[in-house]
């Protein structure tokens, strides 16, 4: 386990990796948050030892754990923090943009390696953080061209060393596969609550169906915004089909077709069942 | 609690519903599947006492528990065991239809109480009852003009004997109300996991919030074909002005409104803070 660790960024992903850090026996986990309660917040909580200390040696390792659009400006503001053996890595839904904000800050450097934990929830925040979050989550790596091989063997011995997977990817492939099963997820949540609320139905009179389908959007509304602007090619080209699959569902609907709505909820019904947890 | 009781349909919900006048106290609770399969599975889970004889007096409740299409049918065959007395009531999601079958075969009867008990789950067939699915559940009855008081304070009872509340409405508020809390987030689930067999997506990359997005694509195929072709109006007018919101919400994505797009939502998690469980 690496023995001096910087996050930057306290919610619920960067305050779960202090804890998680902490149990599995990192030296220093120090951290940051730019919201001066959530710092106060993080600190009483015990995610992270401390802030970092005004000066002192590169860390082995810092951890962007803020909403994706902020990175660049973060990677930035880390001076000498930063070291030619740190490595340099992120939790953020979605790569790209990421990658662009951390070269234009930092140039192509051998220490940066993408990452992207599968884990969250709808809560938010340092009180969200919990020890666990990681173990037995799947860890998206994103290595570039210019990430050394020890950045990833270390990017690696992190994520393992808290009981997760890594797989790795390209950036591209990442984000168009996310904008799918995460980005487009909850923004059909989100306009399932907002259809809701302009209809002003009683949401009393909902069954459990409901509930799931609406859960995500108690995501953070700023954090969400953030994502789906800063991939919104990937977003926007699934959506299209998206759309394009509901629009021949009501055709079929409309038309009264009974075979032909029965196949295609069949077919979806046996890819779930199949494919997916 | 009723005397004698017959449920015609005992899959998820049919089934729960004799094991749970069974631990009631009913006196005898006889049911009928017309898949001779889950009829055989229920009577081995003892889900109800057994069928119905082939002659005796009319039932004091008699429940139909299939898809809403096959209920007219169903009552028409109902012969003397639907007695003057008799509680008949449905356990449907859709009830315009349900009304419309059962007014067809047996013309405006005062027995008739449609209901609608808010319980599900992807689960199906006689090995999904459980015992406790209607405690605490919510019960939207829909009386009739002709409905007369003493069948509306039996199907009250029978409901509230398990445990559940009930809710009276008119039908075609129920059939709005539900084609916006339960039939467009099922479409919307099947269609997210048929965009994603389409795409050949990687499932195993996906975390917590594909999952609960896609689950209500597990459904029965043939009883959702059913609900959403019986409220199809309905269904169509609500999935007319989600796909509003949502093209709303992608034109703010396209334009990069960050303001606009956070707005909304902000609003949408607002509501679903406040409304929704």
């Amino acid at each position: 386990m690496a023995k001096r660790i910087l996050i930057i960024g306290l919610g619920l992903l960067g305050g779960s990796l202090g804890l998680a850090l902490q149990e599995a026996g990192a030296g220093e986990v120090h951290g940051l948050d730019a919201d001066p309660a959530a710092m106060a917040e993080a600190l009483a909580l015990g995610l992270v030892q401390g802030p970092p200390p005004a000066s002192g040696p590169p860390y082995d390792v810092i951890v962007l754990a803020m909403p994706p659009g902020a990175a660049g400006a973060v990677a930035a503001s880390l001076g000498d923090r930063l070291g030619p053996h740190t490595l340099l890595t992120d939790v953020c839904s979605v790569k790209a943009s990421v990658i662009q904000g951390v070269r234009g800050a930092l140039g192509p450097i051998p220490g940066f390696l993408p990452a992207h934990p599968m884990a969250g929830s709808h809560l938010q925040g340092p009180q969200a953080a919990r020890t666990d979050l990681f173990r037995s989550c799947r860890v998206l790596l994103t290595p570039l061209p210019e990430t050394s091989p020890a950045a990833l063997d270390a990017g690696r011995a992190l994520w393992e060393g808290l009981g997760a997977t890594t797989h790795a990817m390209e950036p591209r492939d990442h984000d168009h596969t996310l904008a799918l099963l995460s980005h487009l997820p909850h923004l059909l949540a989100y306009t399932l609550a907002l259809e809701a609320r302009n209809s002003q139905a009683d949401a009393a009179l909902a069954g459990p169906a409901f509930g799931d389908m609406t859960r995500l959007a108690l995501c953070p509304p700023d954090l969400w915004a953030d994502i789906l602007l800063e991939n919104r090619a990937a977003v926007l080209d699934r959506l299209g089909t998206y759309r394009a699959s509901l629009d021949e569902l009501a055709s079929l609907l409309a038309a009264g077709d009974r075979p032909g709505l029965e196949a295609r909820l069949s077919a979806a019904r046996t890819w779930k069942n199949r494919e997916a947890r």
